[in-house]
């Protein structure tokens, strides 16, 4: 095999993935053609497919990445801080993530695939089992330091924080007025209201 | 044109959209071929174009039939009854339908399609404001009747629980766990909070 330069080669398998991202977002997975990949990424057939065998393997690619970002980035709240701003802050780097057209596109277009895709759906129920278990952990620490009320049940906590957050992937694609701003208030608003400390 | 019998005329187009579903919810749009239709539907493509033009007409039926009976359903609820119990009971149907897989993959598809197809978008922005503008009507009424704490913005009110139920359809999609009956407590209970009437 040939001995390849690490950078260079995450640099390459990154041009394909992002040309890739700006495909599926456009025509969806199923119309897009590894040609146009391809083009997108200007790289020939040959060289993008030295990365990836095919289609299949940078649609899984994009969403192990996802699965990834998102673990590093609730990973990141683990600490001796204050578990509740971690928390919020978390829910704004999603929030962002959804005010992002690409993004939020891609999102619901892995959602719709993986109903049809088994190999789809185990990496999507992976990465949710991820970020479920950092908010379980924040929500912990958060309990720990005395940030929520007695009697607030943390495991349903954060499983209405996840719904919230699909919820406003998919208002971010199909609301014409969504407004990320507001959308962050609401959801800060409510996960207080929820940890019983809105008066806080 | 020839005289046709309007019971059987609709009873032929029950059949081929119920016939659609099943092939959209497992293929997906684009991968449905209209043979495909035809066949579960058992009906002959000289039969199913005599009610449709393709495959784009019958998916946009489709996604304005779902309109129709959101619009319907919340409709229903206008009168003099508890406007917070009709409220739940609205959002317990759209619960409901989150419940039935092939009603949430339906919806998913639908979402990921109006991404891309302008026509559909018009048609799901048009669904969504008909369903916000019921459920504002009935915040408003819940509202005269008492029933809405003091310095409570209905507004954004209606806006997460709408959130809520874009999350939920994705939820019982993606995480094999989705317990309807939970979803349903959950949603209940997070409804009366954010009407400031958690106590009552």
């Amino acid at each position: 095999m040939r001995i390849v330069d690490p950078e260079k080669h995450l640099a390459r398998r990154r041009q394909i993935l992002d040309a890739a991202a700006v495909c599926f977002a456009q025509r969806g997975f199923h119309q897009t053609r590894t040609a146009e990949i391809c083009a997108e990424a200007g790289m020939s057939p040959g060289n993008v497919f030295h990365y990836f065998s095919g289609k299949d393997e940078i649609i899984a690619a994009i969403v192990d990445e996802d699965g990834q970002e998102a673990a590093a980035r609730f990973a990141l709240a683990d600490g001796d801080g204050d578990a509740v701003e971690a928390l919020l802050a978390r829910v704004d780097e999603s929030l962002a993530m959804a005010a992002e057209p690409l993004r939020a596109r891609i999102t619901l277009e892995v959602v719709a695939e993986a109903v049809r895709n088994p190999a789809m759906m185990d990496c999507v129920t992976r990465n949710e089992a991820v970020r479920r278990e950092a908010l379980l952990r924040l929500l912990e620490q958060a309990h720990a330091q005395g940030r929520v009320a007695a009697g607030v049940n943390t495991v349903a906590v954060a499983d209405v924080i996840l719904v919230l957050l699909d919820g406003f992937f998919d208002r971010a694609v199909i609301d014409p007025a969504f407004d990320a701003g507001q959308a962050r208030n609401h959801l800060r608003a409510i996960i207080l209201r929820l940890l019983g400390m809105e008066g806080a």
